[in-house]
């Protein structure tokens, strides 16, 4: 059994331009609930101890208080703003850490990662160092450079999800280095830093609201 | 403006093992309609003179016709069987195609195609002889090899869907092939012969309906 400190930093950058929506998308009312409410349920649902971080750009703070209000939601959070690169945004949050804990940083917009999901990933980052669920691609796969496309053998390909959990001293350490274009998710900081990945199995419900088909989805997930 | 004739090759080779269902997936109804109905629709409803071809394993004959006479299914198409693999089952199609046509090849459990895809895929492959619709990654992707994982760029990888859709003699000839286990669709039959494929931009929506989650996807995007 492992007693270190867990954090959640659950990060939520979104402007809603995407969806065709004024309201950021993590804010969007789905089963009565705004999305990031949610996605913070399931981390304080899986346990309750858990510090959790909440990094949103600075000009939805005053938004995000009077839904607080509006939905009496009671679960403690930290509230920081975020950078204008996801990278920022986490090295904002990781601010109120500290470096002998675990820490998953997660998208705002997964309100659907399971307990499952979030045990084996803990369980792995405790052992090993590091921990990101990952599902297998369900379609077939092409690569596109320099204007041709080929096929590839799509068992090789994983879809990574998050949370993504570290050890906090290798996340630290990792995010010291300078921002690269490259860094699409933590695990890819993590990895430039020369520490392996650890791969677990993520569920497919644990989907990221981008489109709206999406939010159709976690319409349906979200009301079971 | 061209007149050739189109055909639809629809493949449903599906046992329903992976939905944890006795029904074969493709037998599912969903919005009050078998799945595969759903899906032959959607190309009638393109061109009312496609000439349609359903693959079908053997077994699962009588079945279908019990549920065209339950559903007062009136749509004409020819039912012929499948074989063990895609490949064969694709090649049994074949036979009730001519070779200065066009055949788009279709998965029997993508019931969401939109009118649009299958606009763009056949006049491309008017134009340039092959045309399949991509989709891009909405995920960061790893790439597994010899228990080695490494982040890719996913702006380079795209997600493959069907209709796939080809001048006649070039895939017919692609057909010719010896089966490999490396085909995993059309688009790799006939690139391995030597074809370029042409990429053209899928709906979102056509999804393959796979895992339980699809159903449920499926279950909301069918009934609006």
């Amino acid at each position: 059994m492992n007693h270190k400190q867990k954090y959640a930093i659950i990060v939520a950058g979104g402007s809603g331009k995407r969806m065709g929506n004024e309201v950021p998308k993590q804010f969007l009312e789905v089963a009565g609930l705004p999305i990031l409410m949610h996605t913070i349920n399931c981390f304080f649902s899986f346990d309750s101890e858990i510090k959790i971080v909440v990094v949103l750009p600075a000009s939805q703070h005053s938004y995000w208080n009077k839904l607080i209000e509006k939905h009496s939601f009671s679960i403690q959070h930290q509230v920081t703003k975020g950078g204008i690169e996801r990278f920022y945004s986490v090295l904002a949050g990781l601010k109120f850490t500290d470096s002998d804990s675990l820490i998953a940083i997660h998208d705002g917009v997964r309100p659907l990662v399971s307990k499952k999901t979030l045990e084996n990933c803990f369980a792995t980052a405790i052992s090993k160092g590091s921990a990101i669920p990952v599902v297998p691609a369900t379609e077939s796969i092409r690569k596109v450079h320099n204007d041709v496309n080929k096929a590839v053998n799509r068992s090789h390909y994983f879809m990574v999800q998050t949370p993504q959990i570290f050890q906090a001293e290798i996340l630290i350490n990792a995010y010291k280095q300078e921002y690269d274009c490259t860094f699409t998710d933590d695990a890819s900081v993590v990895e430039k830093a020369g520490n392996p990945i650890h791969l677990v199995e993520g569920n497919v419900e644990n989907i990221k609201i981008t489109r709206p088909i999406d939010l159709k989805i976690a319409e349906i997930l979200l009301q079971k």
